[in-house]
């Protein structure tokens, strides 16, 4: 399982704040504490910063792979900043995200052609929000087609499938769910990533209702996600579910987490 | 979701002492507090009194449903134990359970063909344990096949894939969930149901295990479940799972259960 560790998104005040007085030590404090926590990428977001958004990104990265040794996703819609931040970036960094919009998927293909990278292809459709298993399929499907042409490689997209809240419609989890399996059984190789928390949107403890997602998600085939890893209770359902899916030989994981008090119960 | 209520089980030690003394009182106040709690039956099970099991039975299922009026789920692998609780039980009872093993089927088969009743097939081969979906699978197929032809309807029949613990082997988590998977794919009409605790044996934190494996059973198919239903951290994991699977019409029950306190996040 492949986590995107979230905090670092200039949305939350406190990221915000840091970003704003250029605080590397606290950004480098969270960034740290998500890699020890489990994140194999740190997303790194300052979308909220508008015309300096660019400035901000780059000061993040440099930020962040200063004092830690780990990829970033760069999230951003903005192709200059998603361009300026690729080349401040060490290694290869994964991007968030491209989708079929026309606009965005134009103005982005040269910049996630322009070096090697992860690439997260969001189930936007040209015109709409996919609502059932077929349409977030068919965009997902030619969003994977259009990228491979590109030559980028199946194993480097991770396709998103635009979680909606149950609240608004209760098909929307068995929506995303299908979608996922259809995608991993379609195209071996691929990867699948989302967000959590907007299966939640609406409804009172919205934490219970998000690691029973990842649970149902997992093992329904995702194999990446973007969250919160310092949250022990979702890590807990992550390590039962890789446990219970027998990805975790010899109980090893989940014993040597409850061993080192992280496992809350 | 079916619920199956297990705490009147005689291997419990108040529930022992109990039916020791014949305190009607406190085994009533436990099956009513599985009822109000979401069970649908009520397992009873006196297997600890050996050679007083039949009357034991049989007095749990008169004190019962002298004061709830429920179907119960009668739980022994004595034939006579059966026999004897299934004259007293008013409407159709749940009987657990039968099996391939050969003794099992010949003396069951004559008790459960007596009288309408829902009945557990355990997926226990003639001679072994199964381990794969394969092995389960093919006795599953086999226990209908001649179960169906007795006269047993399909929608009458929980198969019980047998839950053993990953602690043992780490596939025995995707073995019964591909089994569940497959035989409800397979039978359409056909119900699967399961203990829970068992696939957590040896291992710490033994509930987080066992809710989150709830959780992918019933994404997997499976639709009812041998449990504690007094358990409120499980039960907000059933109703997460059936918000996210579209089986709570407008978000009702999950509401409902937060407004009245019962929602443990």
């Amino acid at each position: 399982m492949i986590i995107v560790g979230e905090k670092i998104n200039t949305s939350r005040r406190s990221i915000s704040e840091a970003a704003e007085k250029k605080d590397a030590e606290f950004i480098l404090m969270m960034a740290r504490e998500q890699a020890e926590a489990g994140a194999g990428f740190i997303d790194v977001n300052a979308g909220t910063f508008l015309d300096q958004e660019v400035d901000r990104l780059c000061w993040l990265v440099e930020t962040v792979q200063g004092g830690l040794d780990l990829p970033l996703c760069l999230d951003s819609p903005n192709p200059d900043a998603l361009a300026e931040a690729m080349k401040r970036h060490k290694g290869e960094p994964m991007i968030n995200s491209i989708s079929l919009e026309p606009d965005r998927y134009r103005s982005l293909l040269p910049v996630i052609t322009s070096r090697p990278c992860r690439v997260i292809a969001l189930c936007m459709a040209e015109t709409s929000m996919p609502t059932t298993v077929e349409e977030r399929f068919t965009v997902a499907a030619e969003l994977i087609s259009r990228l491979t042409g590109e030559g980028i490689p199946l194993e480097k997209i991770y396709v998103d499938p635009l979680v909606q809240p149950v609240s608004v419609d209760t098909n929307m989890g068995l929506a995303v769910l299908g979608a996922i399996r259809r995608i991993m059984e379609a195209f071996p190789g691929v990867n699948t990533i989302c967000g959590l928390s907007n299966i939640s949107y609406g409804l009172p403890h919205r934490h219970l209702i998000n690691r029973n997602f990842l649970a149902v998600a997992i093992a329904s085939g995702l194999n990446a996600a973007i969250l919160d890893p310092t949250d022990r209770q979702l890590m807990a359902t992550l390590l039962s579910i890789e446990l219970l899916l027998g990805r975790d030989e010899y109980c090893q994981n989940y014993i040597e987490a409850y061993e080192n008090g992280r496992l809350v119960a």
